[in-house]
């Protein structure tokens, strides 16, 4: 705005626009690449999947450019370049889900269109646009509002998209009988053809399983919590303040994406159901387990975001407190921390092991040493509002270390019904049976360890 | 497995079955017809939807049928009747944007399809299949790669779908020059004949704005939290147990479900940016300072689920503490509640109000005074254990405090943004600058309310 000189008119300022464009499309185009790859980078398997893509694009188009049974590129054989582009998904389980849903739609659906396109010509031509206009609408409105039932949506949602959508262009086509038979036939050949060119090129090219990264992610978070757990004591009893800590603070705060996970599980869940044996994982893999503990991992997530708001507070934590409270505030916190990662380990590696029920056990211990030393000894020298941060931090890990017992459960629950390994280490170094304590955290549960 | 009598055989067990076989169908019935009711009391939209899907495909359907132009039900109008199917969305905001990336994404990989499909005849027979095959794998695995950019994926998904599919389709096709023009006419115009029936049916019946959903979420979430809020007090402070309050406490947990409203509220809001001016909302709203409310309710909500741990325990609080903290705990707890519904209110009636900023001060005020109250006298004759569930709570409610006052902010300044009406009221009765006071909850902000 400053700097509008004589010499500036319309043509001067288009001319310095001009002279300023290939700049600004050479630093459009150079951050698009970094962005891309970074992209590439953070999980290289996204540029394999595009190159997966178009190699099943490439296939199919290529089958129908040469195969002398179509006439050229006909229309039946656009169906076939159509389902490889709408069925391709980035996961195996999704694929297959996308795949058996399209294929199963189209057969019923194409059934049921053709009956209908029989019964709509037994009235009379005069009714016949009427039939069919009532018999369209009918089917296209109970089957959208049937996508509104969770548990069909969270399966079968595309595959009813594709019922409504096979009924309806059949049973109104205006063709003979014969040729809507035919047209059904080429119909269900392409779509077979790029549906299976889809699962072959998904399948057997550096498959993504979605239940792999759903295995992956329970282990990722919680070692992202562990982390947060292993800083948090030393963090937060710190007796100095230092820049070197404002970094290693801004690296605790990874846990802030397990909050939000519910949805990606959620999706990651239920394509792993698609998905047939593979790897380490058995046919009937108990997802809905995994959905379990990261509901745990959650909670225990919804601790630690109350705990991270004592740690950017400046506390002066009285002398006879901090006597009181800090070493079993790090125990607690370091034991919890230490069992989250063997937890993580044990899912990671698909093993029982019994090593995170010591660590369990030791944060229990921890937990309850707190409440004596709190019990006993009355406290007079300072005023309550000092002591209250480190009171609170107390009883926030106390409720850590409650979600680190209720998640060692629930993934001890995963490994018996996922038939996890049985190490022969946790067979003989570890208690057989630990019994939950008489502290009031979860008195009324005993863990067995399976050996 | 204990009534195996004699007569049971094969044939017994199969009768049992056929006679239990109308009951188990009929019960089966019963059950989807109550669901289905339940999903249609839920949201009444529901029905409607499925309704205008079902007039949107019949429309469409009829009018090739009828068509004179068309020769019965040819394959170009094939394509009206998918893009309604695939188009139609519940909310005006899906619709619109699906329908925009279909037509544009169409019509640009339409050109550079015919484009293509010059090119590749060019260097003479033999090379036209290696030609159209390598541009088809890049142009495929190039824009399958963008699909994974962030922001081309929450806008743009569909379009770039539709992009493969119709540059695919076209550079493929064996076709000659005269008729790839053809195709792409009755393409784009079948297209734009199934789009505008879905855009229009969608916008002029029972429109559904997802804009307006959005809105009226955060108000409701914000309700939610209030309502726990304003029963924490009583329930926390409590002095006897009651089956009655069992029942209140279970009315409490409403506000679980904002822990997890991430991902429907990033969702809603790319759908509303699509949406055109309608009712309260104009054409630049901005939707981007809804998600910054929607992450301050969740912050809200998270030091609330941490409060919700303190309900379930059986705390006897001593009596010197209860007289220190009750008060001004139900006090902080009540005056945010208060405050969270006058925002909820400013909100849903798009009104600005300082309504809330008396009961954020009031908040602010309850929190000063537990911090001096805590600071005066000491406090010697019980044990340390039992005062930790109160203070831990009143630590928390401060926290909550901390939580209302950004909220508030946040809502004062998409007050701003979005215009919200002024009323008489909030400009007489209230002070028009509130200095946020010397606690050291947030020194350095002052809210001016702009009269």
């Amino acid at each position: 705005m400053a700097d509008a000189s004589e010499d500036y008119s319309f043509f001067g300022g288009a001319w310095s626009w001009l002279k300023a464009l290939p700049l600004k499309v050479w630093s459009n185009i150079a951050h698009t690449a970094s962005k891309a790859k970074e992209l590439g980078q953070d999980d290289p398997r996204r540029i394999i999947h595009s190159c997966k893509v178009g190699l099943a694009i490439t296939i199919v188009s290529l089958f129908y450019y040469f195969n002398p049974l179509y006439d050229g590129f006909g229309v039946s054989a656009m169906w076939a370049v159509l389902t490889v582009v709408v069925v391709f998904e980035f996961s195996v389980g999704a694929t297959l889900g996308k795949g058996v849903n399209r294929a199963i739609a189209t057969l019923v659906a194409g059934s049921l269109g053709v009956a209908a396109h029989h019964l709509a010509v037994l009235p009379g031509e005069t009714a016949e646009p009427f039939v069919i206009g009532i018999t369209v609408f009918l089917v296209a409105s109970v089957f959208t509002f049937a996508r509104f039932f969770p548990k069909l949506k969270a399966r079968y949602d595309y595959g009813l998209v594709i019922f409504i959508l096979t009924f309806c262009l059949i049973s109104v086509s205006g063709y003979r009988d014969d040729e809507v038979i035919d047209l059904a036939h080429k119909r269900m050949s392409t779509i077979f053809i790029g549906g299976a060119t889809s699962i072959f090129v998904c399948i057997f090219i550096y498959p993504a399983w979605a239940g792999d990264d759903l295995h992956k992610q329970l282990a990722t978070n919680m070692e992202k919590l562990a982390t947060f757990l292993q800083g948090f004591g030393d963090e937060f009893f710190k007796t100095s303040d230092s820049t070197i800590v404002e970094d290693r603070r801004a690296s605790l705060q990874a846990y802030k994406s397990v909050l939000n996970s519910k949805g990606t599980e959620e999706t990651l869940a239920n394509f792993a159901k698609w998905e047939p044996r593979h790897g380490r994982f058995r046919y009937r893999h108990p997802w809905d387990q995994y959905l379990k503990v990261g509901a745990h991992i959650r909670q225990c997530a919804y601790s630690i975001e109350a705990l991270n708001g004592y740690l950017n507070s400046d506390n002066q934590i009285p002398y006879e407190i901090r006597e009181k409270v800090q070493q079993h505030c790090k125990k607690m916190s370091t034991e919890c921390s230490l069992a989250l990662k063997e937890l993580a380990l044990s899912i990671r590696t698909m093993t029982r092991s019994s090593a995170a029920d010591a660590h369990v056990l030791n944060a229990k211990n921890a937990a309850k040493s707190l409440k004596s030393s709190l019990k006993t000894g009355l406290w007079v020298n300072a005023e309550l509002l000092q002591i209250i941060p480190a009171l609170t931090v107390a009883s926030l890990l106390v409720e850590v270390v409650t979600c680190s017992v209720n998640l060692s459960e629930a993934v001890h629950e995963l490994a018996t019904l996922a038939h996890f390994k049985v190490t022969r280490a946790s067979n003989h170094h570890q208690p057989r049976v630990i019994h939950r304590g008489t502290s009031n955290l979860s008195a009324h549960h005993a863990v067995t360890i399976d050996g």
